[in-house]
């Protein structure tokens, strides 16, 4: 069986400016970068103004598990599979990030016969949108500390500097750092610590600016520190957002590349799931439907976490609205989520699935609060059995749900093909009426709560005595009337890693509470989110190589 | 009068596939990224295997001034000349550092009329080079602490670990930190710091190696640090040299851009001057040798370190050898090594002129050491007196070097074609019989004295007892048959920085000596040189602004 890598290598693309042309973009309205890849001019959108959007289609997942559900793959192969029956599709994913690549996380980038390419660069440096950020952060970083040695006229308190220095590389040894050692010379001491790239503010920013004015006014307004009175400085304080705008004039731009079928695939932004929203950019999904007649794009994690921050959060800021909602769920992982252990996922096991669906079952209902119409897609495994498949089909038919067995990964496009046809099914036959099920006017507890109760299934939501203080502190500054990010673990519909299935009886505990008043949002923590991931004993690396001719090998 | 980056933003460029073919280089040998930039296939060498090479001009200068000299300007503005001419020239040039361009220092491409562009991509991100060196050495840094927390089955002393993680930012609090606080999973507690990117090894290897596999090889070669028996432990025991020529993969192809006469410029490397060799890349030279009939290029600082180590080091990984080196002056900067004081240098002062013109028969007598012909460059000011100028062409014909009084920063090309002219005619009439001062076998003490006395004008070398103790140390792991790289001050000939003309009856002063053993050579600190530099009081950065429209402002 050819590895990813190598199906990858073996992809017969076609040069980027013929996958831009297919969708009316013209060759001065690209950059390109290489003959794979290229950025697409922001003025399009002015052009094509009057040109009617296309349909929005949103994949997401049950809680994921270790047992893999195969989310990106699936939205890589719907969007071939569309393309098959002659329709025009155009996917919209999210960049991956360079330091994960080489610790043990596989690529963002689809799997089988079902991936975006060419994988190597786009899971590498690609168009170093993830270095602008990069950049732009530290440049802001550097000119706090440069604010405080210089004089320190704003009088930021250096024990409450809140925006921490990124590096996109997964280094446990700098997440809890001193700084400004070695005298007068190098500035004032601190604690400090470095996140990864995705974690900065700027790639959730990124994410929700409508074009680089908007982008450079978020990034002034960046909460960066308090200053000895306890009042709030921001970037703009510091008058670097200009600066800074100037690190992100190309990153603001989308990427477009192709999938192993050819399918025009844009790839830009991908914030952390946890403490941003963890989805692509809304430059970027817009394009996509204003240049596509379908646009597919997935959210981070499961359905409580990505799609409910991608229907809360990034619809409302994009004035975005999904007709169809794809939830794909294996059978192996169902049966995960029904208490079979890892090892046991390939034996049979109705039973198994029957506690599992729950998770689905919830899902489903998720989705449903929202008012968009749910089409699930069961990726299929080899392992899976004629009546574990039945069992499902059953189980959501009765829910009035359609369901659809992918094969993308094997047969690519051609194996989505029923999913394709089942989602124009169901928006042929359901309007979606889509609404956010929070007004962001609601205080910040009520919005907590709607969110833990409705989407969680939660009794009730605790508060340690920091987030309290916390909550006081954004509505004293009148930061409060945000969207809500969730930062919560992605393996439970609780924030309680082991309550797999669809849990009953919690409550959600809110640790912490933050504004990234830049992004537009307030981060809640239910837990320790591990910002700054680190390398395992055996790295990915280790395995990695090129030869003379610019071979890659091992990358995945 | 027009700024830099008006004159820049004004120019009218041609499509670098354009340029390329003018080069004999076809849009399938080059990587474009977007229409004004683009890398150039290593493949191309072999193609033209058999194509003689054209001749090598080095531009160098006298020791640096506050008063500007303006090298990489006549740099630039030669190229423009030799094509105005008629003739086929090629500029390589180095790239500049990002972090750099918001604390206060101009950018390397140049200036007036006579600059390469786009220039704001250049001194910006430009093709991702520089965010290329940043991961592949923080991943290095990564596996270090990542071995040391996993077991460190190699007995790394974490006392001892010399190689440092680098980001492209002046930020001078990260030159001395702390590490890995927080407790266990977050590794061990160390000392560490960061270096600015161009400070990097890897930046040195990068201007080093022929091609990907020596790249990978020498970057396996890096020494990282010390067991707990003191032996040294390299890059490759840990196994990412493969990983970290995966991410350096287009980074070592070069980088073609043009000048605002549309003459081809190649920019690519930018290793810091002190403790690195301050030269663009071997494999760019030497693809301007190949594509041009004249190949330009330049060093950092003055003659003293950035021409001797382009000739001791780069010229002997490279096998390189110069026609002719030009030596940039000004009556300024000449009347500056005068004694004059800054304010006080619009003056005319011929009798200043004398005493300072030294520091130029210096640096004439310096390239001569090497066997090939000169010739200066004086680049004019308005302020400039005619005795003035008249004294320098004197002194310089009674030494049989000729002298050009270029405009280039003025009337770009054309100001620079009598210029042009006089290296042809000493081209012509001198032959460069071009060899290294030192042999690599001398001992690294007679390595130092060698340059010391030959290219300073010192007496005598002392050793600080850490140096002699590092010597041996050097000598002991048989790392002592390489070049050596003087890491001194840049104002003087001297290893005092208020030494300036042509200083006589001083020693030179080694602090501290270390080993970059994948690029190849011995560094020799004759003081405390900052490779972390910092942001000054108002920094460039909170003048810069970028519109609606894309049009950037205040970048210099």
């Amino acid at each position: 069986m050819k590895s990813d890598i190598e199906i990858a290598q073996n992809a017969k693309m076609e040069p980027i400016v013929k996958i831009a042309e297919k969708l009316g973009v013209l060759e001065d309205e690209i950059e390109q970068y290489g003959k794979y890849k290229c950025k697409i001019s922001l003025d399009i959108m002015k052009k094509n103004e009057n040109k009617k959007d296309g349909k929005l289609i949103l994949v997401t997942a049950i809680n994921p598990t270790p047992a893999g559900e195969g989310k990106s793959t699936v939205t890589v192969g719907l969007g071939d599979a569309f393309n098959k029956i002659g329709k025009k599709a155009v996917i919209a994913l999210r960049e991956p990030s360079l330091g994960p690549v080489f610790g043990m996380k596989g690529g963002a980038t689809g799997g089988g016969n079902a991936q975006v390419v060419p994988m190597e660069d786009i899971n590498l440096h690609f168009t170093g949108d993830m270095h602008a950020i990069t950049s732009a952060n530290n440049l802001l970083s550097a000119a706090i500390d440069n604010h405080i040695h210089q004089g320190n006229l704003l009088r930021i308190d250096s024990r409450r500097v809140v925006f921490k220095r990124v590096i996109d590389m997964n280094d446990r040894a700098l997440r809890n750092i001193v700084v400004g050692l070695g005298g007068k010379i190098n500035g004032f001491l601190r604690e400090d610590g470095f996140n990864i790239t995705v974690a900065s503010e700027i790639m959730a920013i990124l994410c929700m600016a409508k074009d680089l004015s908007d982008l450079k006014e978020r990034m002034g307004n960046i909460l960066v520190a308090y200053n000895l009175d306890g009042e709030p400085v921001y970037a703009k304080d510091l008058q670097v957002q200009g600066a800074m705008a100037l690190l992100m004039k190309d990153a603001i731009k989308p990427n477009l590349v192709q999938t192993l079928e050819n399918t025009p695939a844009i790839i830009h932004g991908g914030p952390f799931a946890n403490i941003a929203h963890g989805c692509n950019s809304i430059v970027a999904t817009k394009m996509a439907l204003k240049l596509g007649d379908f646009a597919i794009t997935e959210a981070g994690f499961g359905a409580d976490l990505g799609a409910e921050k991608f229907l809360n959060i990034k619809c409302r800021y994009g004035d975005l609205a999904p007709e169809c909602v794809v939830l794909v769920a294996t059978v192996r992982a169902l049966k995960h989520h029904g208490g079979v252990k890892k090892d046991e996922l390939n034996i049979p096991s109705v039973s198994a699935l029957e506690k599992g669906i729950k998770n689905l079952e919830k899902q489903i209902e998720n989705i449903k609060e929202f008012n968009i119409p749910v089409v699930v897609a069961i990726n299929k495994f080899i392992t899976d059995s004629e009546e574990e498949i039945k069992f499902i089909e059953n189980f959501c038919s009765n829910l009035g749900i359609k369901v659809s067995n992918t094969e993308v990964w094997e047969k690519g496009g051609l194996g989505g093909i029923d999913l394709a046809n089942k989602i124009l099914e169901t928006i042929e036959e359901s309007e979606s009426k889509f609404a956010p099920i929070y007004d962001i006017n609601d205080s910040i507890k009520d919005k907590i709560l709607k969110i833990s109760k409705t989407i969680y299934g939660a009794d009730n939501v605790n508060y340690a005595p920091q987030a309290l203080k916390q909550i006081s502190e954004i509505e004293k500054f009148n930061m409060d009337k945000l969207p809500i990010c969730m930062a919560k673990t992605q393996y439970s519909l609780s924030d309680n890693p082991m309550l797999l299935g669809r849990p009953h009886g919690f409550d959600i505990n809110v640790k912490e509470i933050n504004v990234s008043n830049g992004a537009g949002f307030i981060v809640v923590q239910t837990g320790n989110i591990m910002t700054m991931p680190g390398l395992p004993k055996v790295p990915a690396a280790n395995k990695m190589d090129i030869d003379i001719n610019g071979k890659i090998t091992g990358l995945f």
